[in-house]
């Protein structure tokens, strides 16, 4: 069976190599046929790589070839991906894709192509790279009323707090290492201020709860105001400062989605997540919690997961998955900050004192070095909105939400 | 769309709890049609149950029900289950089960019946209660050369290593909690002995790599010997005792599989794993290391995996699901103290002088009390069977193998 690859970068060349490397137990898995990769759509030249003679820069090349029945698109961002793709779907070629900027701006309208003309639109890679969560939620799951997800997905600002945690290190001395090992890029904007892990949240929430939530409606905090001050007052209560993206189901027309710093406490299966390492974990009426856990990124991990949704396209080809989601409005995601209710970190410029007069119930932590006029503590449980309220007044440094996962 | 539940114990009625309290979700993910129970076989009587109507002592009543497509097999056991399951595939009816003991004893022929008549035999709830595992290891790791496998596989057993690992409770003393508490039976024995574990590791063995592998072909040993001075020891090197089911693949033809308690150093996603919760690891040559975690058994959580399968098979009528494994082999599974080498922790009574007489290299351990003439070390890697050469003539009180999960 023929499919073509579109972006020839870490995560298409690693689709590459998996299928190479594989070839003695795909034919197993697909049901006998093999996979052989027809077409590598990039614009820059590749003059050395042995697949030279496959590679094209013409899109119609794979477009226009009858036996190209599945394609994996890993070219990343939305233009002009979100063209190519369509135009393929309407084709009724299957596309399977680890571009998660896509998916989360325009994975209703792909979905729903896909729909119309009877080809499988897959994701799996785009949520969690090579970490098996989209599957599961939808089939493994299905006899569940989702109540919330909490995820660790984004490796490069896990890396960072760990490092902070373990290693005391500051955040820009983290950062710094992060992008020696090609964790971060030059510009790390789009992990460490949460956009990247906001994308996923979308694509997450759009399928656990059936209707599409876009970035915009999803409030992203990122990690840069975490100091170390904050990780040792928290550790002080057996807690680590995780990037979480969290969802909590509201009503069938009602969600709240949201990324942010987040306290977990040891003991939770989200505190032992480390490095660049992501886990996802999902909250069912009837199953409690489930977790999934492993690299969230990474050329073979991610690779390997684009081309289990090859395989399963190769197993469907007469046959659409029921797999997708529907339109979501302006008002499916509520303002989280006046609606959802949980315990917040505070660390402030006052004294014990002045923050009882504000607080009914508050517990106040220690660290090494605290100065005198510093204070730090965990509120009772409260909106965020509230929490400003009382907090007017007082010289706050900081605060982070205190999560229930 | 009417299915039919046979066995009305815990997971049974769990079953047809979670069918009925899902009506809402349930026709969405199968794509339109409900579910309905038209019948539940049980021998005993419910005169109290609300589904009085429903219920049956005569198989026949099911297998004979055209209208019934779907079973959910939740009786337990090899005897009637296997006859049942068996008469119900022949007549082209989809199976869903529970049941361990059937599936590691008679997946391979429960298999090949579906494959021959067209029907599914889905096995999620099998393996890991609620944990989604089944899907994952054959869908979402598709594209990967499973290397090896590490289960927390019995709930009552980590519970019992819990309490002797936080709490210093003696074995006898977690046991008789766990028995209270409901997690242990009367008679332990499957449980505590590492048989209930043996036939998890049997189901994913055959599914990961194949090839029918039986309960007698893998070695179990307990927990019995676990004592709070071994507990003492290995958590002075920051690990923990847990019962690990191991898979390791060798070559296409040979496996090695066994169940044991293992130390698992802290880091390892298996080690926090506590409680009743069960977790698998599973290491991929393109994925790494991915671990699913959740609650290994329990009514609804096993019932959401049964549910899940059911609603699987709703939206297959038409088409067979490719899934199963093929005969296994006696000389499939190797002896693992030949051939597996690994690290070992040792205790005894011995000097420190004695044993590096008779190891290269050795890491000591100590303890808080730790008589003068007991010596407790970690070996280099080696197998079994050269440990125990080299432990000939020492007074040996326990060994647990150590594990790289």
């Amino acid at each position: 069976m023929k499919v073509a690859v579109m972006g020839y970068g870490t995560v298409g060349s690693g689709v590459v190599e998996v299928i190479e490397s594989h070839s003695n137990i795909i034919p197993k898995r697909i049901g006998g046929d093999t996979l052989e990769v027809a077409h590598i759509l990039d614009l820059r030249d590749f003059p050395n790589d042995p697949h030279k003679d496959i590679f094209t820069k013409d899109f119609n090349d794979i477009l226009n070839d009858p036996e190209v029945k599945i394609v994996a698109e890993t070219m990343g961002g939305v233009n002009p991906a979100f063209d190519f793709t369509m135009k393929l779907l309407k084709a009724g070629k299957s596309v399977v894709t680890s571009n998660k900027e896509l998916v989360a701006q325009k994975g209703l309208e792909l979905l729903q192509a896909a729909e119309e003309s009877g080809a499988n639109y897959l994701i799996e890679a785009s949520v969690g790279g090579g970490i098996p969560i989209i599957r599961p939620l939808t089939q493994c799951l299905a006899a569940n009323n989702i109540e919330g997800i909490a995820g660790i997905l984004n490796g490069t600002t896990n890396f960072i707090l760990t490092m902070m945690i373990e290693k005391g290190m500051s955040f820009d001395e983290a950062l710094k290492i992060a992008q020696e090992k090609g964790y971060a890029e030059k510009d790390p904007t789009a992990d460490v201020e949460g956009h990247d892990a906001c994308r996923k949240v979308c694509i997450l929430a759009s399928l656990a709860f059936g209707k599409h939530v876009y970035p915009s409606q999803v409030s992203a905090e990122g990690i840069t105001n975490i100091s170390l001050e904050d990780v040792s007052y928290i550790n002080s209560v057996n807690g680590v400062i995780k990037l979480l993206g969290q969802i909590k189901y509201i009503s069938d027309d009602k969600i709240a989605a949201f990324v942010s710093p987040a306290v977990v406490y040891n003991g939770s299966q989200l505190a032992s997540v480390k490095d660049v390492f992501n886990a996802v974990l999902v909250r069912g009426d009837a199953v409690g919690d489930v977790c999934f856990y492993g690299a969230g990124a990474g050329k073979l991990p991610t690779a390997s997961a684009v081309v289990a949704d090859i395989i399963d396209c190769a197993k469907h080809t007469e046959r659409k998955k029921i797999f997708g989601w529907g339109a979501g409005d302006e008002d499916y995601v509520v303002d989280y900050k006046s609606t959802i209710k949980m315990p917040f970190y505070v660390r402030a410029n006052a004294g014990e004192s002045e923050i009882s007069a504000k607080f009914d119930d508050v517990k106040f932590l220690s660290r090494t070095g605290q100065p005198s006029n510093e204070v730090a503590f965990i509120t009772d449980i409260m909106t965020e909105n509230e929490l400003t309220q009382r907090l007017e007044g007082v010289d706050v440094i900081n605060t982070i939400k205190v999560t229930n996962y």
